[in-house]
């Protein structure tokens, strides 16, 4: 990497508007937004447009053993690449910009570079990542795996569609012309370092007034599933004194729960998202009360005393009063802290291009998480117009967009010049 | 009434646990428990056996223009009545003691005293009525309503089976041989007292070692359905000063809605029994919110102010948080206070007969509450055990409810001889 000066190259921005409503139209569902599913018609649809516009830039494109999809710039030095990218398929009813925005900023970005300065030392790649968002199949992070030797050999049989039609993973390989068995083929050992620009999924820019974050970690986050049982009684024959109402106290949990991560203020979250009552009657005490608890936090210290704390909280419920509990941890995901010296050069980029560095951690999954696990990896943010994802109606408007491509082409021409 | 001594007959313990095993054969549903809806084959097995018992007893049996049986003893001066029952009719996989036991008592009661006392200055009459649950049409309280002169013209059009069928409950009553047109004659000007024996449904007399009370009142009864509507975001990019959580508002609402009715003390009580959260996912935040409040207070002003105090609490809390909030009021009972003079005479037989006479309010909707609108009407509580109704479990050990029938019988006897 050069410590020198930083040069910012221009960005074709009427390109960059016109490919993402061109891409915005593929895949679109008949319950509206889009749905590009991994090897279906309409992501192979959106593969083949993306790989007509790194030819006609000029890249050298290839598929690797799961289909994620290349475009390189040949480096004149150096046979070890650097990369950025993000993932094509979509949610079923997903929009134009969740993973999508990540291709085009990283084309944009390679394609400017090569126009203002010609070839790189070291090799320039944008990746499109076949899968990341497990909408058909259970594959989260399916292209991402692949390139970092993440997948078990028996996934392609264990993963099947969720869509009714149980069709194992092997069989969509199959039909899109993959081998199954030759996942490995896919793993790179040659990348210098990632780079992911993604919209930020939240509405923290937006409140803030900046067009460019720095991720400087992907949250940690752990998944509870809390049963409280207590006993189901007749409303209006119990007195309040005898009473075991699970839901009054799965209520008094979630209260605590809510002031455990706002106590200890940003960027701590706590969520109760779902929460079934049985019986669910109008006039019968609940008897059992299952519910959900999200919580996240970047820093893995302060994510363990978040879990002790909610834990603890709990147990202070149960023991006020007269329920049965029962806690079982879905999911338990470290955070990812993203590579230091990228860190430090996307926020000398941003210095550069914006004027601040603005550094936060990603409360959602991305790409990036799994790269890091073996490749110097970073992350960009531009914002979401009133925090929108998922959504058909996700979108940023191209004066929000530019900045953020501008500091991945900054430091894209940092590492590869 | 007589201010005199009060007389207490002997019940015939054997033939009352023979014959509430014998009753509580009639309707077994292949679900479990009993199933005896209005009109169907097992109610007319269950009214048949009853009426048999009825003229075994010497007793002249009639039934009136919806179905309600009476068996009666007539009496040597008086053509008006002293009455005591309940119903016959239960809830899908029910018991055998909700409603059946105060037919059980009522027709002991009656016996024994004829046995003992001879015939009754005014007439004594054994009660049954044909529908109080509301199971297979909501025609709650068909009987009582029928008796008090509380059926409207089109209700036998208006009310039609919930079971799939849509049955009109005038079809149902041609069925039965009965003129729906006809419900008017049901109506009753000639009673000048209706005793009701019941189960308590609830754990009260259990908790107090006692076997007999003597309801003042059937409780006041509110029903709110409460949306709360915030706002869906992500659960992970959304920091905790930014969300407008619907779910974290209600759990807010609903503790502050228990402290009420705790705060207050018995007989207060206040139920969130229902609880459905949207989207309903482990990693949304929840967007709405609509849960059910049921509370209860056998005081009408004590009722009203539990009204304001728990509207205040939503209202405190939508203050406080950005959400939304629409209360709409599903049911508004007042309280049913029961005849004064009944109760004393009631309390004065319980001192007679257990030493101790224990007030408490009726936590239920009973017929008794519909009988006092136009006739003075009392109530006696015996235990449940372990609070059960409304379940094949229901039991009460026979020793728990000769105390309740003797004081039916003693309050009959002073009533009616």
């Amino acid at each position: 990497m050069s410590d020198e000066q930083l040069r910012t190259p221009a960005i074709d921005e009427d390109r960059l508007a016109m490919r993402i409503e061109e891409l915005g139209r593929v895949g679109q569902h008949p319950d509206g937004g889009l749905y590009r599913a991994l090897y279906e018609p309409s992501w192979n649809e959106a593969m083949d447009l993306v790989e007509r516009w790194m030819q006609d830039g000029g890249l050298h494109t290839y598929r690797d053993a799961v289909g994620n999809l290349y475009g390189r710039l040949e480096g004149v030095e150096s046979t070890r690449s650097i990369v950025s990218g993000s993932h094509i398929d979509t949610v079923k009813q997903g929009g134009a910009y969740d993973g999508a925005l990540g291709i085009h900023a990283a084309l944009e970005a390679v394609l400017s570079l090569q126009s203002t300065f010609g070839r790189p030392r070291q090799h320039l790649e944008v990746l499109v990542t076949c899968e990341e968002e497990g909408s058909r199949f259970q594959s989260d992070f399916w292209g991402a795996r692949a390139i970092t030797a993440g997948i078990a050999p028996d996934d392609v049989d264990r993963i099947v569609a969720l869509d009714g039609t149980a069709e194992p993973l092997r069989e969509a390989m199959q039909r899109q012309g993959l081998d199954p068995n030759a996942t490995g083929n896919a793993a790179r050992t040659d990348i210098d370092a990632f780079i992911e620009l993604h919209i930020e999924q939240g509405r923290v820019l937006e409140e803030e007034h900046r067009t460019v974050a720095i991720v400087e970690a992907i949250t940690g986050q752990v998944h509870l599933l809390v049963t409280v049982t207590g006993r189901q009684d007749h409303a209006g024959t119990t007195p309040m004194d005898l009473r075991e109402d699970a839901f009054a106290a799965a209520a008094d949990m979630a209260g605590r729960i809510e002031r455990c991560a706002r106590t200890m203020g940003r960027p701590a979250v706590a969520t109760v998202g779902s929460v079934v009552v049985q019986p669910d009657a109008i006039n019968v005490i609940p008897g059992q009360v299952v519910f959900t608890v999200d919580f996240r936090h970047p820093d893995a210290d302060v994510l363990r005393d978040m879990d002790a704390q909610i834990r603890a909280d709990i147990a202070a419920v149960q023991a006020e009063r007269p329920v049965g509990c029962h806690i079982e941890t879905l999911m338990d995901h470290r955070p990812v802290p993203m590579d230091p010296t990228l860190i430090e050069l996307l926020g000398r980029a941003s210095d550069e291009v914006v004027g601040y560095r603005f550094p936060m951690p990603s409360g959602a999954g991305h790409d990036a998480q799994v790269m890091a696990r073996a490749i110097p990896t970073g992350m960009i943010f531009v914002p979401s117009t009133d925090g929108l994802s998922h959504t058909p109606r996700e979108h940023t408007p191209l004066d929000d967009l530019v900045p953020g491509i501008r500091v991945l082409a900054t430091a894209l021409h940092a590492l590869a010049y």
